[in-house]
């Protein structure tokens, strides 16, 4: 393992003090570990706040900022962040106006999201989760129940931190998060494995000429071990499964702040269709760069133009990541005037940053 | 070889052409290749352009656009562009106030942007060409004669591409450019070689726990190899060597408008010292994730602090890189008023956004 580390226990909290020195905008703590808005609380606004295990970065804590999270949880590597954490977070950037936490569909995270949820509200924040489950690849994997939640993480962070930041109450903020993660759809694929520094080698090996197809961000099996092909085979795999899928109906469990317990919620997402517009995320691994990236945008852009689909805004690049591997994922989010707006509001995060 | 590509002949044309969709207000031209801002030429604006090999995405042809770069001539993957890439891009970006050339120290950019200016000149477009030599690792290296120019060269396009978006003359603009490189130093080290999909193995080889201290961006040979080692001490073994630097002195050729010939400049750079505030940019290879550079740059900033200097402004993140090649560099531009100025003003490129 050659990393730009030091000892492996440190590592996280070394990356965090890092983040503290070179972004005095935002507040660090360590032990239990969170990020949050040297700002906050925002008078009057709601506080977005998400996480997961670190290694995705620069999701979450690179999307800390002004219109975007408010704060943001790192666990170990790959690893969930523990209640405490999102609870203590929770307090550090409420105004009154109530937290949303956005939570990616990883059992460790829904668990702990949810004991984190009860807390705050035990503790008289208003306090409301929503879920997101966008991996097209694989229903039920080694670690979630249900679709993984990816990529569209990335762009619901923007869109509803931009609905927060115009003063939308708490309720609003649910329902576009909910919307969002009913418009999007993600797969991603790699070429290599990463290391996971406590582990010391590779989470699984891919031979010279061989890929993997609907991996997951923290390595999970996907569909399909296959011999590598062109780029443009590659897309085109992925493509499909997003632009084909037919909808996808979950149960999904989310907090009910008047009752003071959890509700069953069923949810089921529509087809695309031509002459929809999208944002569209291409989306490095970590290891493949940015020039590769552009090839398979050229190929997403050509498979959309055919059906007649639009591509409205769009992200290449590294937003969520894992570690060193190479790969990359496709994320799609058909967007309405109202996601187009919230997306083009001004953005200022270590990871994104646009209007200032 | 496992990368996200088709055909090894088209790398770079089919990279284009995702450029070319992505990004509308950029123009793409497919053989000879050049990038340039749609918009131009911008009446009465110098256009700044540069170039070299592809390869280190998103220099340059993701730094095009206002405020940043009129125009990038990139060539084969670690291969210089030629005299005509670069004399059809001037054509096309000059509005009649002249086109200021940045070139990397690297023997094939030097004499192809020669040869461009000259043809530049005899078809009285006003040009004048300025060198980038900040690495402190190596003097006269396999292809280059001095310190070849690396990360101060992304500095540079930020802070003259704003000069002239300001509406600054060519002569203001080039003596802009010449401060910002007598105020550069980098260095940079790898983990892991890359591989150039024409040749389809990796460039050199690095043992299990080996690295190379020093090495160029096209792979070329560094100070020295040694065993693995931690962040800290890595960061400290580069950060001392540019800190430390007594100053360097060498001669550049320079265009003469005047004289329609070429002049030799003598230039020497100053120490740095206690009290000097730089812009600092802590940048990944490729290969290497943005949470490890934040390692880097927890302890670049320690030294800095313990020297009595400060980091007034900093960029973390892939912007001068080597395919996906694993490692980092380390780039210090000692910074004055002027140049945090035009540092801060607005840019829109695909690679560097604010402001707008």
């Amino acid at each position: 393992m050659k990393k730009l580390i030091n000892a492996v226990d440190d590592v996280v909290k070394e990356q965090l003090e890092g983040v503290a020195v070179a972004h005095p905008e935002l507040t660090v703590k360590i032990g239990p570990h969170y990020v949050y808005r040297a700002d906050a609380p925002v008078a009057g606004k709601v506080a977005v706040v998400s996480g997961g295990g670190s290694g995705h970065e620069p999701m979450h804590g690179g999307f800390v900022g002004m219109g975007m999270l408010a704060g943001a949880c790192p666990g170990e590597v790959f690893t969930s962040p523990t209640p405490d954490q999102m609870y203590e977070c929770a307090k550090a950037v409420d105004s009154g106006a109530g937290v949303l936490f956005l939570v990616k569909n990883y059992t460790g995270d829904v668990l702990n999201f949810e004991t984190a949820a009860e807390l705050a509200h035990a503790d008289g924040i208003k306090v409301q989760n929503i879920l997101v489950d966008d991996d097209v690849a694989v229903k039920d994997s080694l670690y979630t129940a249900g679709r993984r939640g990816v990529g569209t993480t990335v762009i619901m962070e923007k869109i509803v931190g931009a609905a927060a930041e115009a003063g939308k109450d708490l309720d609003a903020c649910a329902d576009l998060a909910r919307k969002v993660n009913l418009m999007g759809r993600s797969m991603g694929m790699a070429l290599t494995s990463c290391t996971v520094p406590a582990a010391g080698k590779p989470t699984f090996d891919l031979g010279e000429n061989e890929m993997e197809i609907g991996i997951g961000i923290h390595g999970e099996p996907g569909q399909k071990r296959m011999a590598m092909t062109t780029a443009d085979e590659i897309t085109e795999m992925m493509m499909n499964e997003i632009l084909d899928d037919k909808g996808y109906s979950r149960t999904v469990r989310e907090w009910d702040r008047e009752a003071g317990d959890w509700v069953d919620k069923h949810l089921t997402d529509e087809p695309y269709s031509e002459g929809d517009q999208f944002i569209v995320m291409v989306n490095s691994m970590g290891g493949t760069p940015v020039s590769e990236l552009y090839a398979v945008y050229r190929k997403v852009d050509e498979m959309m133009k055919a059906r007649g689909m639009t591509i409205a805004r769009k992200l290449i690049g590294p937003y969520i990541t894992s570690l060193e591997m190479a790969g990359c994922s496709i994320t799609l989010v058909k967007a309405d005037d109202e996601l187009l707006g919230y997306w083009d509001a001004p953005v200022n995060t270590p990871g994104l940053r646009w209007g200032v």
